[in-house]
């Protein structure tokens, strides 16, 4: 039987997610536990965080266990992933040997891996934690690599308690949003794939088709949307989407055509600015919600208006990572857990 | 209700500081407590730490609490902490929504933010941690800004179990010393504050007139002497200032008026080298305690002799954070506390 | 009574070397127990780490106790280690006072601090875990200086593992191998304390007489070796010092005549990039076990074809970490431990 890992929502049957988010509204409501009595966790992060590792430290220890957080690089010696690599450059320690021996001391392995941002081939294979899960002996958790999908259960969890379990036919609009530097795809990836999972019908809203998500993502949450009742929509006409949405959800991200190539892509962002969030945009909607992953640039992704209105439930979204996380965590320690995949 | 916070002792009655102090050491005589259990704090280091680290992050696990250790800009996004301020910098994310989302996850929230040197008349504003209180909806914590309340709950306690409870009338010299870097003031501050508080007569032996602190702390200061029956005097003259004290504080702080033009208050600062606390100067005084708040530059703020002299409490007044802090955490987390504001 | 330290097991007597052993045995089996109950240790680490810093947080964490990492000079203040030292350079805080105020706060005190391979005579004096030693009045515990004390538990924990308690007149090989950097000898020279105090038959493999380790530890070891009725030889014929061993352990060392004068020592080393351990060297031995101390370059200092045959133990050695290292704790806070040395 092979490990079980928290690597996607894709990976994950949809009843499987909902048994998560019902796990998580306990914990919502009786933060202290003992799933993790006796467990532990290592936290990788090889780029910064706050709620993330705020979350998951927390959330391990409310649970009875305790995390471990590293930095390779940092704190802890560089990582080498290629198989069959001659280690004669930076990198000091094979994935091999960490994975292995890191399994041997902890319960659950969570990794923050971000793309270099040089070449999308190479980004988009998702290297640093699929060599963790291939070679860990123990669960993987994504805490963001070129997906998010803790972010995805603490969003749907979030328009659950706003809008009721049943989100099938809400009007969902992705919008992109400008920021001065190009900015990982792992949330728009996301949340494209889990809107569509739970049926909403979603825009993606984008200056352009450069903007346009991998295929990979595209073409599952178009799989999504037929699967569950919903529907997938492209738009970059600002107006039309914002019409009657339900939820906003903004996003910035770097366009995959420029990859690399970053200086060329920068007249167009440049020129997006005005996709910023903002009162005279969602009073076009059906009164709807709007939420952001946070870290967010205010007055840059979203007004101040917006952001202190009470249709932000960001605040919320975020407080939701602490309940999610623990249930990802306290379902795969789990004995006799089957492998999802 | 306001949340309470412990920002300043200036805020705090005299009697809730002495009911702090009672319980840190009911603290040192038992360390272990449930105070805290099922309760958490987030410790956010603007600036390093090894005594404000340690002491908190064991104190909270000591009464049952978790502490989150986290370095803004670090190992975590850099924070925005104007209102209003359109983001396109290099701030990632606002105070509005790190307190707000900090405050759902932990209970108490400590924040250490040393001011930036270039402008007093901002850094006097303690704009990072009153941001935090305005923001946060739990209670915030001051571990050293433009004041240092934890280290004077822990100076008082160390001078207490040396000199008895009551300290009214006790002379107290705190002198400026050399360091060859412009420091902050926060110290300085502290101790002329929580020095007139309990009663002593206070000197501040500083080299000239531009080493006084800033007027709201001497202002502060004269009416806390006034009204707790001590004094505060100003010196420049070593010999007099030491003659009969019964405690010397030592520290070194940077002169206002030269704030941000630091290459010219360099030879001021260079010419007072001879004010470091020595044998000769120790032996004007009435066999005073001689104390500092560490770290501290041996042989040029004090001498080794005077380091190691049983004479000093400075490793006393260090342990002691432990078990103030613990008060303090314990205090804020109690149901029903009411506002000291 | 002097406190007890873990700086080597050269001062620790055999028998109670062997009681670590049998009690990581146990922490092998069951890895919770509640020895540090109550108790807490600050671990310093001057260089980074990963199996170390896991090892031992998670470690005291299962014990019961309180882990706080500290890692001066980046997140805390840097440390002088002089005596008598005007401190107006770079240092903030001396030795004594961090030393003293620790002990104030934690039950033990781990040091990581490796060489600054400037000038071995300075080295290798291993000042700043013997200044911890000589100001702390808690236990304090080597995590890596010029020696690696834990790592050597481990590795002899892992050889007992598969070769049975007994290990004497078993054929050792230490091998120098190739890295694009001098390494610390830490490893090595531990390697040589432990394998002839453990009575094996001890062959130091390395390129020539420049890379014999400090007369020190060559002494340590053949007297060991004439205590405990094993050998101690030297050899620079690679066939011959594999040829029938029993246990193949690598590592990469800088040469001590060329510390400080690296790029001079940069020929000898690049021109013995063979002494890699392959396939075909582990064909020359015993049905060898092959293992290091890692972090390990594949393909530089092993091959892929060693290090994931089942020859290579050197994940069961990182493992022994966790276990070995609790044992060394639990031994050190427990009341009345005589002084070991």
């Amino acid at each position: 039987m092979n490990t079980l890992h928290f690597l996607n929502t894709q990976d994950w049957p949809r009843d499987r997610l909902d048994a998560l988010l019902d796990e998580a509204r306990n914990f919502q409501k009786s933060r202290i536990g003992t799933a993790l009595q006796g467990k532990s966790i290592a936290l990788l992060f090889f780029n910064p965080s706050m709620r993330t590792r705020t979350s998951f430290e927390l959330g391990a220890h409310q649970l009875g266990g305790k995390a471990i957080v590293l930095a390779p690089g940092k704190d802890a010696w560089p990582i080498e992933f290629e198989i069959g690599s001659v280690m004669d450059g930076d990198t000091e320690e094979h994935i091999a040997e960490v994975a292995r021996v890191l399994s041997r001391y902890v319960d659950l392995i969570g990794v923050r891996a971000f793309p270099k941002f040089q070449d999308w081939s190479v980004d988009r294979e998702d290297h640093v934690i699929r060599s963790f899960a291939r070679y860990s002996t123990v669960p993987v958790i994504n805490m963001e690599t070129i997906t998010h999908p803790c972010q995805e259960l603490a969003h749907i969890m979030a328009l659950q308690q706003h809008l009721g379990t049943d989100l099938r036919r809400r009007k969902y609009v992705l919008t992109w949003t400008y920021h001065p530097k190009p900015l990982n795809t792992a949330v728009a990836n996301s949340a494209l794939l889990i809107a569509t999972r739970y049926g909403m019908d979603v825009t993606l809203l984008c200056p352009t088709d450069e903007y346009l998500l991998d295929p990979r993502y595209m073409e599952f949450a178009q799989q999504n949307a037929s699967e569950n009742g919903g529907s997938l929509g492209i738009s970059h006409d600002v107006e039309s989407a914002y019409r009657d949405a339900d939820v906003v959800y903004a996003k910035s991200w770097g366009a995959i055509p420029y990859f690399g190539r970053w200086e060329q892509e920068k007249p167009i962002r440049d020129a997006h600015q005005h996709f910023i969030v903002d009162e005279a945009k969602m009073a076009l909607t059906n009164k709807a919600l709007f939420s952001h992953c946070l870290p967010l640039r205010r007055n840059v992704k979203a007004t101040d208006a917006v952001m202190d209105s009470p249709a932000c439930i960001a605040i919320d979204e975020a407080e939701n990572r602490l309940h999610v996380q623990k249930a990802v965590m306290a379902a795969l320690v789990q004995p006799g857990m089957e492998n999802g995949e």
